[in-house]
Order: C-alpha cells, then sequence, then structure tokens
C-alpha cells in the first residue's frame, strides 16, 4: 500500500550505471530512485569487507523522519537511487583481518555516521558528528575512505562498515526497540548530557514524536523531573504512561503561565515552524532550550529579551560521537530502556512515511528485515 | 547645543506634583520631562539618608544607551520627569547609622541597580539583576523598598542609595574614566566570565562602541586572543589601539570566510537589527554568541542548522550582579583598565546623546557635573 505516493517506475528503468563499481556483494534493499518514486525493492552492492571492516545481517532498521526528507529530496537533493535507514540492528557475518572489536555473531548497531576523517579535532575530541571534513553519513554520503561511493542506509539485509563507527548493543535490550536508540536515542540523549540533565532538574520535552518520546524517557531516568509541553491534550495519558511527571498543554495559556520560570532544560523535538517564546518562559534562570528538530522553513525571530532578563541559552545539536553512543547504548542497558516502537515489513515503508508525517506513530516505526531477506 | 532635539519648554509646567513627596533634599539634576523634551535642568529629592543608606556626591556619570532609548520614550514609556544616568561616580558624603561598609570620603560607584528582593534564588546567588521581582533599576523603577517613588539616576549633583548596592571604586582608577565600568564594563565582563573566556581562547567583538570597546579590554586582560568585527574599515586603528589582535571588516566576505570557525565566544553589541548567520559561521564548536544589544525590532531568524552543525549556543545576559560587579571593578584595578571616554557637561548632554545615536562617540561620554553643581 502506497498512500498519497505515486506508484513507482519499473525497477530497470533507474538502476544499471549508477550502482556503485566496485566489487562487492548485491544485497536486497528498500530505497527511493526519484523524489516521486517512494520506496522500491532495490539490490545494492555492499563493498568487500575491507580489513577494518565488519559485516553486518542487518535485522532490524527503525525509520526516522530523516528518511522521509531525504528520500522525497525535501533538505537538499540526494543521489538517485538513495536507501534510507541509520538505526540498523543486525549480527556481525564477517570481520575482516585487523578487526579486534568484533566477532561473528555479536549484536551490534549502525547509527548516522560510518566514517570521518579521524584527526580533526573534532575526532580526535570523540565528536565524529562534527568532524571538519564532515562526517560520512550512513546513506545519501560520498565515502571519501572507500572509493567515494555513495552511501546507502540500512533499509537492507546487510551492511559492511568499519568497526570503529560499530556499537556493540547489549544483550539485554530489545533488538528492534533498540533500533531507534540509535539516532532518536542519542539525539536527545547528548544534549541531556551536554547540558547536564541530573537529579532535580527539570526537563521540559516539545514534541512526543520519536526523538520527543526517548527525551522523555532517558530524561527521567537521569533523575529529571519531566514535563511534556503537547499540542494534543489527548496525549497526555500516554506522555505520563513514558514517564512524565508533569503535561502541560501548549496552547492552554493558563497552563503555560503557570509553567513559567519552572524548567531548566527544554529539548524541543519540533522539526516545523514554530513560536518559542512561549517555551523560553517556562525555563528559569541559566536554563536552555536545545532544539532539536530541523524546520523546512525559518523559526519566528527570538527576542533577545527573552534570552537576556533569564540569561537563557538557545542552542541546538547534532547527534552524538560514537564514544557518546556507546555510553548511550550501555546507559539504557543499565535502566533498561528502549524505544516504543511498531514493526514494519519493507512492504509496509510508504505506508509507514506516510502516517509519520500525519503524526500516526507511537512512537517509532522499525523495519523488520525478515520480509526483505525471504525475497532476497 | 540641541542637536536634532526640540527646545524644552519652562521648567515650571512640569514639576510640580511628580516629584516624590517623601521628605528629602532637593539637588539639581538634568533630565527629560518627555519623551519630546530633551534633557533639561530640573530640581529632584533625594530621600533622607536612612539606616543603611549611604549618601554620595556625584563627580560623573557615564552616558549610556539606555539613557537615551529611555528619555526618548523608544522603549516602554517611562514616567515623566525622567533623570537618567547609572554609571555613577562619586565620593561618600553621608552614611546610615547601620552602615558598616563605607565612610564619608570613600570613592563610590553605583550602577544599574539600586535595590532588589533579596530573597529570591537570584538574589541569594548574588545575581540581583535577575531578581524574580525585577531589581530596581538606578532610574525609572518604582522603588519597592522606598515608598514606592520612582528612582532618579546619576545626571544629578547627588543620589542616597543602600550602601549593598554602593560599589567600591578602587583608587587607582580615574574616576571618571571608571564610571562606565558600572554598566558597559559589567554588561560584558561578566559574559565574558559566564562563558569563560580565558588565556587561549578566540573572542569576537561585534560593534565598536561603549560597550564593544570594554569588551575588547576586558577579553583582552583576560588573555584571549580577541578579534574586532567592524564595518568600517577606518575604524581598524582605533580597533588595534584598544587591544584587538584582528580586524575584520564585516562587508568584506572573503576576510569573513578566511575567519570562519576561529572563534569560541563572539559578543556582540550591537543593539540594530542584523544578520547573526555571518558571525556564527566565524564560531568554532561548542562556542557561543552573546547578544547583549536590544535592537528596538526583531532580529533576522537564526537558521537552527547554523547552531546544529557545530554545537553553538546563542545565548544574551543583563548586566552583572553587585559582587560581580565588584569583582570586575577590581579585576580592572589590577590591570589598569578604565573606559575611553569623552567627558562632557551637563549643558552638552543633548548634543551628547544625538552625538551617540550618530555613533560620533569615542567611546563614551561621561557627565562631569561639577557644572551642575555650581548651578545649584
Amino acid at each position: 500500500m502506497t498512500l498519497g505516493r505515486p506508484k513507482p517506475p519499473p525497477l530497470d528503468q533507474h538502476l544499471p550505471e549508477r550502482l556503485p563499481a566496485s566489487p562487492g556483494t548485491g544485497v536486497a534493499a528498500y530505497g527511493a530512485t526519484s523524489a516521486e518514486s517512494g520506496l522500491v525493492p532495490l539490490r545494492i552492492q555492499r563493498r568487500t569487507i575491507g580489513a577494518h571492516d565488519v559485516e553486518i545481517s542487518i535485522d532490524y532498521c527503525g525509520v526516522c523522519h530523516s528518511d522521509v526528507h531525504s528520500t522525497r529530496s525535501e533538505w537538499r537533493p540526494p543521489k538517485y537511487p538513495l536507501v534510507p535507514g541509520h538505526e540498523i540492528v543486525g549480527r556481525v557475518t564477517g570481520v575482516g583481518d585487523d578487526v579486534t572489536l568484533f566477532d561473528v555473531g555479536d549484536l551490534v548497531g549502525v547509527g548516522c555516521m560510518v566514517d570521518s576523517c579521524r584527526n580533526c579535532p573534532s575526532c580526535e575530541d570523540g565528536l565524529e558528528q562534527y568532524c571538519e571534513s564532515g562526517s560520512v553519513g550512513t546513506y545519501g554520503s560520498v565515502d571519501r575512505e572507500h572509493g567515494g561511493e555513495v552511501t546507502q542506509g540500512g533499509y537492507a539485509t546487510s551492511i559492511v562498515v568499519d568497526e570503529d563507527f560499530c556499537l556493540r548493543i547489549p544483550d539485554n535490550l530489545d533488538p528492534a526497540a533498540a533500533a531507534p536508540l540509535l539516532c532518536a536515542g542519542i539525539t536527545t540523549y547528548s544534549p541531556l548530557r551536554y547540558f547536564g540533565a541530573q537529579t532535580g532538574d527539570s526537563v521540559g520535552v516539545v514534541g512526543l514524536g520519536g526523538l520527543g518520546h526517548m527525551a522523555v524517557k532517558l530524561a527521567k531516568a537521569m533523575g529529571a523531573e519531566v514535563t511534556v509541553f503537547t499540542t494534543s491534550p489527548e496525549k497526555s495519558g500516554a506522555a505520563r504512561a513514558l514517564g512524565a511527571d508533569r503535561v502541560v498543554v501548549s496552547a492552554d495559556q493558563a497552563a503555560m503561565a503557570a509553567a513559567a520560570d519552572s524548567i531548566d532544560l527544554v529539548i524541543d523535538t519540533v522539526a516545523a515552524r514554530h513560536d518559542l517564546v512561549p517555551y523560553l518562559r517556562t525555563i528559569r534562570r541559566d536554563g536552555a532550550l536545545v532544539q532539536l528538530g530541523l524546520p523546512g522553513e525559518d523559526m519566528p525571530p527570538i527576542p533577545v529579551s527573552a534570552l537576556m532578563r533569564r540569561r537563557i541559552t538557545y542552542a541546538s545539536s547534532l547527534i552524538g560521537g560514537i564514544a557518546e553512543t556507546q555510553e548511550m547504548l550501555d546507559f539504557c542497558a543499565e535502566q533498561g530502556i528502549t524505544a516504543e516502537i511498531e514493526p514494519v515489513t519493507a512492504q509496509q515503508l510508504n505506508a509507514a512515511f506516510d502516517r509519520m508525517v500525519a503524526g500516526d506513530v507511537k512512537y517509532r516505526f522499525v523495519l523488520d528485515t525478515a520480509s526483505l531477506k525471504e525475497s532476497a
């Protein structure tokens, strides 16, 4: 079923010469062949396992809003065909000669990056996401380190990745529900840590989607008191079920006024244009608002006075480094945290995209690759 | 001379019943009687010295851009008559029975606040400027602690202030040139400290006025390498004379591109609408831009991506607390730092306002009250 998306053209019109030319293995995947194609079955090449590479048989891949933006060319135009997916969990099926960190059979993950320059200040600080040459994204990025191929993501049956960009998934986490930790989890964990969320702090979460629901769980596990701001009164129960201590309906001006000056850190996960001033008013002196969504249009201006009168900072951040992502996975294992997911088959991905755009998901679709593997 | 300002109406049309009714001392002052009056000679009442008060014979008062905005009703409409001035330096001429911090003859200062609630979390943290009941401004504020009088500022021959809001001016500082430290100095010192400017850091300063020139001197004294961004190539020499290591003309796109990713902290002192993106591009990962000017209109929107891709924060802050202001004065004494000033008489204040609005001052006018005292 492809709700609201045009029917994709036949597969053989797109692929031949655009596939990577390097030797490797053809694997089954789902990806877009144009901005209008929707997701269609593809075969893509994975490179031969290099000395530092691990080959992963992908079991699950989370479905992130970025996947929709990218495949539909809503950000900068990508190269097609494009196989999205950067919340990958699977088992190691092969390791290169020099691999020391992983063995065949290990449960591992791959997040939003598969390489970086390794020697700029950001890489040396373990913050590869801010690599000064640009980190190599898991899909749609030119992989400088591997012949300039354009990377292809996790809506596929396998992937080959440098071991340094591979994460260990703790055994006690459900593999499917752990997949969204690799983007939604780390994207919220990293600013919570960077801004020092801890016991006694008050954390606000704006938006209760893939990122927002993880922010609630993680902030709660860090000991913070959590307030969810939502436009929908009916989400109140769901927010509390995730661990929220307080739910404030943002359209209720009296409730917003009552929440004034009560929060240390607002994690704003809404990726649409919205006015931040009502949320800034809820922030205490020396607090911060971290915006993690990337709206397609400019946000309304922020009056300087809204920051000045309580020394508030407005910030943003990008996923997290590899070491921090492993730290987050270990923290989640310790705290028993995973995402709330709805599994989908490859054939359901287009419908899942449309439902996600409509806000109809609690809280993350995760592709189960079993159907892809059967068809392969 | 009153450049570009209407001639003020005769004095006796305005004053009688608007003056504070409490017993006290009438003192000579210059202030506005309406948004259009310009500054005119006035007599205002100062309260009788209370147990915790010090009476100060004002020698100098810095002329801050806020004084122009306030008296001309360019921010929220003030109560008239309004005597501006919150960069006050003078000698103690009287002390209340319970005063322990100051003696008659001491060289002291008063900055932007003369009281606060004293028991909210911000006051308890020594950050009275963020007092949750609102600090009592040196002029134009309702003084809750003293009968609800509207405070009147330092364009006057004397002032009576609670000792807790009085600062000690170190002896080795020139009193006239120290006056601007009490607003321009602390307003730039506080965010430099809050964001941890230190040896090895790179600090950028946008705008080279009263605040900007102090930011250059203070950042340099803290050990930072200082870059001045200016729209005027001809300010280059002046910026270097203040201590700037580098001057970048902001209209020169090649120079701005060369400055990319080179600065840890930008102190933006421009109080007019301007695009921050070019300055954000000059900031390194984990750096910050602190905007200290309050433009009368909205700033252009800040694209989230400009913050996200290097985890940059955008912030603002308001003057500094009393303890920090004393720390700043002591730091300036240690480092031999004062403002660059041009002294003016009371009669020259209107012209000084106009020149300040035209950007024609290097870098702060300071009222010498001698002429006021003679006329009193």
